[in-house]
């Protein structure tokens, strides 16, 4: 086994390296743009990497045998392969990017578990989760080196909001395809925020959640997309699709069974201990269709609730708590166009949504439709 | 029955013009203060009067007997009552201060409805409920006719904010004993916040709820009144207490039973059918004690969660659903400073709460400490 995933590492290395030199990649800049040729947006969530120091970094919760050489490097190749094989237009790192208490230093550890998406030449944007500042970075200090680094599409956050709590709000538009009539609107949005750590209010144990403050930028900043996705030239009808990137579920997570979500909870909802509302802000603006969250790994389902998806997107990192043969897995979305009566791209259709596992042939399960334009018509507009 | 009735709210009327014309009541402007012979500030709290047409508007849930000489003018009775036994500092309406489907003129009915207050020179704030708005004027109408009612403290919005959901969200100072060293510091934070009427999300049925703009704003104005209470001169160690004053109860309202309130439970929770936050908002601001509000005629408990009293006033107004042979009801809160060292007036030392029946002899029932220094001293800062 331990032979055998040492091959496959060397394999994957090598094509990746080939990928890299022979594929020309677009620098693609803000912004970012559905494809001319498909008329899709590809994203691929990366949760909880919780990278370290690399090969001298151990994996946990892998079966004995695969142990002695299972590595922080096991999780660079399963990024690599993904990308190789989904080509997405955007990378999300949805936090616990890197594991802080194992970090010798936490720069190196991001170079290091950035590292495929920086060299892939693939736009990329990442929040924080609950570990990445245990090094020697604090919070806003990882979220400054992150910003500055290759291909990255994050922001410290947004500039127009004097006031905001914590590092790493902000969003980002994906444009009309080029040379259409939509090429200056903003078809689908992406909103990325920071869900924090740790509470600090004695009387509330447990982990963080995202304020007011930066609810209020959130429903600013989806009514000004609405606003502007639904006035002249080529107005809309109603609110371009949103989708929403932040680490620690909500406590709405806790709202499904097997009954009705896709996917699997294998541990509870480590939600804050208390409801900050974002649900709500998030039904109230109207344009979300879904949030996509990590931090606990054993869960990677689905679930709707009052018309958003609720998304995990299951463990990702080799050095992360996981389940012995329970495959580490990311999450993709896509969104696609439709064409319009003369045959050009028109607005979004669809959304979709499966994952991949880390297994030889990446097997993609539980493929859902989380929005199409038709079916949630009635709900689009209030 | 009747007769006694008729003849009761003749008496009240004569021992209250009595009082308007005797009484030297100061014309207290902002900001509001301690009082320096008692130490104390009482605050009278009057939830859901639904004030009509007055004595042609008849009253609901009464015994049979009590029917031909009732009326909005009972409303009326009770609440001079209130103000000549409470000599209260400040009067808060909690909204549904009229009921709008039934006042044939809403202006006329809020003079009315709130005459008791503005004839005693007592000051006053209101906020608006989920009924205020049901007659011909607007929510913001119907707030922008209360703030030019006279000795009203009401605010149409804080000028501060430049973007603000709802009418009627402000805040109070109750500032410190006259000529006494803490005459400039607000010792007694009273917020003021509309909770809406009704969802105007179709996903989300029920009532409204406390919008991220507003709980922006209050935790904004929160910070400032603790940075500005803590710092030189006579700074303190600690936030100086704040009380929250709005209609529509918070879905936390749902936590207790009778193991663990005080007062009664009638009916279900009317809160919006999900949770907006603003309980974790009040918790991390970490100044307020309390929160009252109305909305559930037959639910008149405290209850205490993670430091934080929520409690209902009961139901006041005689329009308004209830239960006959339960009294109507309102609650009184009066905190109180503590004496220094050198014999003069400190900081807010406890504040209580109790409720008071509209009965022969408005019987004062359910007393109750809110808040007092030292047993909280450990909460108070993070």
């Amino acid at each position: 086994m331990a032979a055998k995933n040492m091959r496959n590492i060397r394999i994957s290395c090598i094509i990746w390296l080939a990928f890299c030199w022979l594929v020309e990649c677009d620098d693609r800049r803000q912004p970012l743009r559905f494809g001319g040729k498909t008329g899709e947006f590809r994203i691929l969530q990366v949760a909880d990497m919780h990278y370290a120091d690399g090969w001298k970094t151990p994996c946990e919760d892998v079966f004995p045998q695969q142990m002695p050489s299972c590595s922080d490097l096991n999780t660079t190749a399963f990024i690599r392969r993904l990308i190789l094989a989904e080509r997405p237009d955007l990378i999300v790192f949805t936090g616990d990017n890197i594991f802080g208490f194992d970090a010798s230093n936490p720069e190196t550890s991001m170079n290091a578990a950035f590292a495929p998406a920086m060299l892939s030449n693939i736009p990329w944007a990442a929040v924080l989760g609950n570990h990445d500042q245990e090094s020697t970075l604090s919070r806003e200090g990882v979220m400054k080196f992150i910003v500055k680094l290759k291909n990255t599409l994050s922001l410290l956050n947004p500039p127009e909001a004097h006031v905001i709590d914590g590092f790493g709000n902000y969003n980002l538009e994906v444009h009309g395809v080029k040379d259409s009539s939509l090429v200056n609107k903003s078809l689908l949005n992406l909103y990325f925020l920071d869900s924090g750590d740790y509470s600090t209010i004695p009387s509330i144990p447990g982990y963080g959640w995202i304020k007011p403050s930066q609810q209020f930028w959130f429903q600013r900043t989806s009514l000004k997309l609405k606003r502007s996705y639904m006035k002249k030239p080529e107005p809309q009808k109603a609110p371009a699709p949103g989708l929403v990137y932040f680490h620690i579920p909500l406590p709405e997570y806790a709202s499904f069974d097997s009954s009705n979500f896709t996917g699997v909870k294998q541990e509870g909802i480590s939600s804050a201990s208390i409801n900050s509302g974002f649900f709500t802000t998030m039904v109230e603006a109207g344009d979300v269709k879904a949030a996509f969250t990590g931090h606990d790994h054993l869960n990677d389902f689905c679930g709707e609730l009052t018309g958003i998806h609720l998304c995990y997107a299951g463990g990702f990192g080799y050095h992360a708590y996981g389940k012995a043969g329970w495959a580490r897995r990311a999450r993709m979305v896509v969104a696609s166009l439709e064409k319009t009566e003369k045959e050009a791209w028109g607005t979004v259709k669809s959304i979709k949504t499966w994952k991949r596992l880390d297994d030889d042939h990446l097997t993609a399960i539980d493929s859902q439709v989380l929005w199409s334009k038709r079916s949630n018509s009635k709900l689009l507009i209030h």
